[in-house]
């Protein structure tokens, strides 16, 4: 929604902090260096390639072939033919998922690629699939995000095995419906730390590790977290004002509010890897701020840095 | 789950508080009378109705022919035949729905019964339906739920338009899945105050006052919400107690985080209506405690004093 403001000041946060790390921006020439020229400080590992069509967040995904010249097309093309390692993509989803596959393509095997979104837990971070790349899903493909997440969670995280549920209504194998019960019947089939079925409280609680569902129902729980989580620090903070006492308390415990912060919001994630596609594509948040944007090329480095992409290719063709 | 201990004193407290009320409990008598022995107190507004059956936790719904003395089947009758004008159920929510439908049967038109769950929003709160009352969803079924909700919503909260959306994965009518597209096309047929699809965020904001979902994702959303909750609070209590000058900061703003909780906290709150029923039928939380008890009892003896069950009857009459 800043675009490219946020975007332009996050990678220039991003390159100061990380000065052996090569930075390419993707967009209007002259707009980024007009934000760029702002700054004092001109980092070295900073470039520019432009791109001279703009799609809007609006668009549908026929305007990915009207406009070859948009960033998310000529970012993919970067990765497709190795100038970068990684993208990181902050516009319109539905075209930013269908550009790195129409590029990039899926790891061989893969059926559908998903969106592969960390939540914050009581000890850590439970990583769900798919929140949105799909709008339905069928229980073989969450079957290969179970798979996929698994080997991410385990070289990323550096979790051996990380523990795996299906997303449903109930914890006996019985509840849910026919796309859970499927995908619980074909997990049980394949070498994981299978959970079995969790309920939604249960991906913040530290019960699961992996959790897969429907694209659909992902993306309402990932919209419904930041609503909750905002709702209550507004909450908080109207309450904190309501008196004298309150808001001096509210001033004494500033630390821990910036601590409870750092451990729950979006933006100190800042992004989804779009799990699947043959190339590493962080999908960061539409509202993305400076800060998220940071965040996200942080968790594309950490991909770069862990192997991610060979794991994956490696991993996930021995399985299937 | 801490039954019946936490029925009977919810029971109490809210039988102290609301001396013209009649409360029945139903269970097993000699327990219920050896809990309602501790007090010194003794309300002349609670009776005891003796079911000497009960149906645990992990039964399924053969149970509730196999038990025909449980205390579900025992309470429904007591609202079938009169003696009752509401019911509060906590126990096992798929025989709660069932027992319910069993015997008090549905709102002559309705196809579907579905849970309708009040969750927090800035402003108040934002009624959603079907909450896991079935684990699929049909696009009538959803929009009578649209229909039933606005009614509901209209007498209860004494709201005479509530704005009513389809929950989904974008605020475009394109967007979700075929249920959220053709129930969206069903709702603009229908003479409501729709605002048309919304996404899970929205539930929170104070967008909306009725949202329709299949019972799955609601029930997903509904548990996702308790657990964000119950997450953040908890990290929030840990952080404050980080360092002193923090946990001084707690004590002086105690009031506030009070307040928060009453704004939040799903027990001040207490239950969910089975809309659709052709009698007033109160879904506890399984988890429910002593307050949450009494603020199930609180809802259901509102919708005994807006005449609730006459309006659905005759304006959902009036609209099949």
């Amino acid at each position: 929604d800043d675009a490219p403001q946020a975007l332009v000041e996050g990678a220039y946060d991003y390159a100061r902090k990380h000065k052996d790390h090569e930075i390419i921006l993707v967009g209007i020439e002259t707009d980024i260096r007009r934000i760029l020229g702002r700054f004092d400080h001109k980092p070295k590992n900073i470039s520019i390639e432009h791109a001279s069509e703009v799609i809007g967040m609006g668009e549908k995904m026929d305007a990915l072939k009207e406009k070859p010249n948009d960033s998310m097309n000529v970012c993919s093309k970067l990765v497709k033919v190795g100038k970068a390692d990684a993208m990181v993509l902050c516009g319109n989803t539905g075209c930013s998922v269908a550009a790195a596959q129409l590029h990039l393509r899926r790891i061989p095997g893969v059926k559908r690629a998903g969106i592969l979104t960390p939540l914050p837990n009581t000890n850590g971070l439970t990583w769900v699939c798919d929140c949105g790349a799909n709008a339905v899903g069928k229980p073989e493909h969450l079957a290969q995000f179970a798979q996929m997440s698994s080997i991410f969670v385990k070289h990323y995280a550096d979790n051996p095995a990380p523990r795996t549920g299906v997303l449903s209504i109930g914890s006996e194998d019985s509840k849910g419906d026919e796309l859970t019960k499927e995908t619980l019947a074909l997990l049980k089939n394949i070498d994981l730390n299978l959970v079995g079925n969790i309920e939604g409280n249960h991906i913040f609680d530290d019960s699961v590790d992996v959790v897969v569902c429907d694209g659909f129902t992902g993306n309402v729980v990932l919209k419904a977290t930041e609503g909750v989580a905002k709702l209550i620090s507004g909450i908080l903070k109207e309450e904190l004002h309501g008196s004298p006492l309150t808001l001096l308390g509210g001033l004494f415990a500033k630390k821990a509010f910036k601590r409870l912060r750092e451990r729950t919001h979006w933006s100190l994630v800042g992004g989804c890897l779009l799990l699947g596609v043959d190339g590493i594509t962080i999908i960061g948040h539409g509202r993305s701020d400076r800060v998220a944007v940071a965040s996200a090329m942080k968790q594309a480095a950490r991909c770069i840095e862990t192997n991610i992409m060979d794991h994956l290719r490696k991993e996930f063709a021995g399985l299937s």
